[in-house]
């Protein structure tokens, strides 16, 4: 063997029994073992991180026969009434259903945390129901890693349909569109203010637009405000080719409306399937995610060298005097190392 | 001399005599001379990227003595009504005013063009008075090179007074808070549907809300809705230490409260000044800028080797197949990049 043979056989250790047992039990449906390689993903320490990789490395054949729906929508939109009650109807149907969460906003300013519990409780007494709050920490790049992680692992362990949950902060519908089937915008009143407010190319990444809490004195406001969206979606380019911005009206407190959601959702899947977007999405956010890995991975190698932290030190300290422009320094500081350590 | 010294000192060739004229024609305060400095940054060319990197070397000494502002809000808020009435209201006052853009929105989805001259025809001719649309392209990692790169050429060019104008796309308020002394919010209706679907976390990023069209049928609605923006701030840890995230209302079109503003802009800068705090936010934005300068260059350069295309080329090929993990395909790549080229 050669020097680099050598190397990637040593690493190739046994796994370690206690995360081939998570792994087979994670498989066979088991939520403990499920939460237990969560937890695993999004834990900072390394020797948690290659017990995390090497069960992820054992599950990913079982991984990708899943839906994966992205939902979001303003404050106050209804999500968490809607993804109980929708998530209970799919378990209605025999489906194992998993909700996830992507929500960058500080608890200081006052944000839901998604997916707790509490706000979905009859949901998460469903024995088929898998509910996980948002990993703590933030991410860099948008890549979200652990929510993807945790998502290939919920579907390792059965669960046919994932749901990713977000609020709508910083770019966080660009990141939920990135790793979802379908996209669906829960709305309110419609257009107007609610329109205005709403953070402008957020049409542009959906699939559909569910006007909530068409019922009792708001029925027709609702359907008023579907209207609306059917308006203002028909001059934009859908986020999936060859499909058309589907609105509808949906009652998550009285139950009405979901199964005309979920009817949507399988022709969604049917035809893009059969017309090979399904799979050409699946395969460029996986494309994406590397992209992202690496240079966060680069990123992370270079910071840690000893000449660069010296080298970014002195130039910081120019840069902050005024003294040095930041494109230029960077510049050259990437150029030396570069040339510096050429093979 | 040794190698590095060598090496540094053929770099330094000597300054294109049309770069020293723009220069020098710039620092004079020659719009003309600034347009095309600042067309150099935008443009992708090397030799023009070379010339401008020469330019702003040569000015950045001049840099740093103007007042930066951000300016951001909801569309329909009046933004470039705003814009224009401030900017003739501070130029009236002897001052010399650049208008720049961050505005990531394509132009499909009807976003509207930031700093378009259309916009603010009057502004836009009025001698001391410079408006600048947004660059062209959109950014890696929310640095913004090109905008903060123009800002600092209309500081050497004389303008004491840069205001940077966002539409609130994504990241951008921010990106914008970033790179400005202090940060404005133009809000409309104020709280209920417009809090509602403001992004979470902006309020954090704020020194100051002025509730505009506080004029006619509208002045009640504008007054309660400053009361209701001095309530909800309350309880928000400012983006600026010791300073209180004040309210204000105003009316661009009868150029109302603009006074008060910019006596407030002027207070902000004493005490941030007084206090430290303004030189800290400063020096902390170069170093921010910095640290993603040396991120993009970095990642640009590692991506040109050609080992590295090729293993990416088969890493992804895998991981859309489904048979690799993006975290771990990258991880593995970083480490044999990095022990092939230890030197």
């Amino acid at each position: 063997m050669d020097r680099k043979e050598r190397r990637r056989f040593k690493r190739k250790e046994p796994l370690n029994l206690q995360v081939t047992d998570i792994a087979a039990r994670l498989q066979e449906g088991q939520a403990s073992a499920l939460s237990k390689a969560i937890t695993l993903v999004e834990s900072r320490q390394k020797d948690h991180r290659r017990s995390a990789q090497a069960i992820l490395a054992e599950v990913l054949p079982n991984t990708g026969d899943a839906v994966r729906i992205g939902i979001s929508g303003v404050p106050g939109a209804g999500k968490s009434t809607f993804i109980e009650s929708f998530g209970l109807y799919l378990c209605s149907l025999g489906h194992k259903v998993a909700v996830l969460a992507i929500d960058p906003s500080s608890p200081v300013s006052g944000g839901s945390i998604l997916g707790d519990k509490t706000r979905m409780e009859k949901l998460s007494r469903h024995p088929n129901a898998f509910i996980r709050p948002t990993p703590s920490e933030g991410e860099f790049g948008g890549v979200h890693r652990k929510t993807r992680e945790s998502l290939l692992l919920c579907e390792a362990a059965g669960y046919s349909v994932i749901i990713v949950e977000t609020v709508g902060v910083g770019q966080s519908e660009a990141e939920v569109r990135d790793m979802v089937d379908f996209f669906l915008l829960l709305a309110l009143t419609g257009a107007g203010d609610e329109l205005q407010g709403m953070k402008k190319g957020i049409l542009e990444l959906v699939d559909a637009i569910a006007v909530n809490k068409a019922d009792g004195d708001n029925l027709e406001r609702a359907l008023s405000a579907k209207e609306e969206y059917s308006r203002v979606t028909m001059g934009i380019t859908p986020a999936t080719s060859g499909w058309n911005i589907a609105t509808l009206t949906c009652s998550a407190l009285y139950q009405e409306g979901l199964e005309d959601i979920w009817k949507l959702v399988l022709s969604f899947a049917d035809e893009t399937r059969q017309s090979g977007v399904f799979d050409c999405r699946r395969r460029n956010q996986a494309g994406k995610w590397l992209q992202a890995e690496v240079r966060r991975a680069l990123v992370e190698r270079f910071m840690k060298d000893g000449d660069v932290q010296a080298s970014l030190k002195l130039l910081e300290e120019r840069v902050r005097e005024g003294t040095a422009l930041p494109s230029m320094a960077a510049h050259e500081l990437i150029d030396v190392y570069f040339s510096l350590n050429k093979k």
